[in-house]
């Protein structure tokens, strides 16, 4: 398998995925600034969109879109254990999915890792996206995952609660989303990935001279 | 079955879903604006979002969020064929389920259909959509469907660039996309629920004292 990521991006979700599934796959870096791999080849010949993941399978299929490729990861190693098998606990996965792609990743989060987003687009999702962070700060209240254990819908909503740390969103303010991510980032899985990509991460920002970020290589 | 709806908005592909199922269900509708059905009940006590669509099941599960809604239909109904069953195909199923929902519906229309969002926030989302919207011409240039064949992600993707005729999205700069709209419209299930859809919405429209939009009920 080969995996496009940008450090720290949603991709970060699939590369926790193949962790917990115990995989081996080719990591290619893609710059989320210039959209080339760090060896230079325009990463839209791969995605036109430029977007990241790209998981390209043993079978030589190109998937895109994080719920489709974190459902493909579960599906194609059961023994991970990364998505229910009974029809409710699937249905249940593919709500959180997909209110995580659409309500928190790409409603709220993504507004701020855009680099053109103008101010006015920024304030009024992160007004509106309230609601939404209140809606999960209930549900994870007295839980300890989405599901009732461990799932590629959790790798993904920690993915993106840790992009708090470099936006306005005042996770302190949700005790129970706190508690998730602090407890989530410490599980091996999540830790191996995230001290993976937090280098690559520093680097890249440094390559586009911008602001250091060095306290996320102790957090 | 029973589906809370806002005529018009996505809920509609679920409702084509189910006609296309041959499904009866009640059809309870949300006003988008009070947040309350038609019988003033308050829609927070359903979904504490106020998002529609949300669907009970027979074996009275609560169910939203369209991805999973639209999947649990094609599971729940097979002989409907309403979305592939390899493996392949289902990854092409979540993939699309997934871009629309997040790219098109959340990233690009949803800001139109907010009253409250500011223009700053539909002009960058119009000029960041066209992206997207280019990337599904390329894609239904010589093709009927999203997939080999009607699914879900058609119901979804029809009712969302239905949208264009209220918001600034020329669609007519697509021509794929055109002929899509105007070929799956003109499908039974599709058109039927239009039809049932459209008169509630102007009145909705009336009941709140916004302009006239009595063009679509000709459409």
């Amino acid at each position: 398998m080969q995996l496009y990521f940008s450090p720290l991006t949603c991709s970060l979700a699939v590369r926790i995925a193949l962790y917990e599934a115990g995989q081996e796959a080719a990591f290619i870096e893609v710059d989320s600034l210039t959209k080339e791999t760090r060896d230079g080849v325009p990463y839209t010949t791969v995605n036109p969109l430029g977007l990241v993941p790209t998981l390209r399978t043993d079978e030589g299929e190109w998937l895109t879109e994080n719920a489709a490729v974190l459902q493909y990861i579960a599906r194609r190693f059961p023994a991970a254990r990364l998505a229910p098998t009974d029809a409710r606990g699937l249905e249940s996965l593919q709500q959180w999915l997909s209110f995580v792609g659409a309500e928190l990743h790409r409603g709220l989060y993504s507004w701020f890792l855009d680099r053109q987003a103008p101010d006015a687009v920024k304030a009024y999702a992160l007004q509106k996206g309230r609601s939404r962070l209140q809606f999960v700060e209930r549900h994870l209240a007295g839980r300890e995952h989405l599901l009732d254990q461990f799932s590629v819908a959790d790798a993904y909503l920690v993915t993106v609660l840790g992009w708090s740390v470099v936006t306005p969103v005042a996770l302190g303010e949700w005790p129970a989303l706190s508690a998730y991510v602090e407890r989530v980032q410490a599980r091996p899985s999540v830790a191996r990935a995230r001290a993976a990509e937090i280098p690559l991460y520093l680097q890249a920002r440094a390559r586009h001279g911008e602001p250091d970020l060095s306290f996320l290589a102790k957090g």
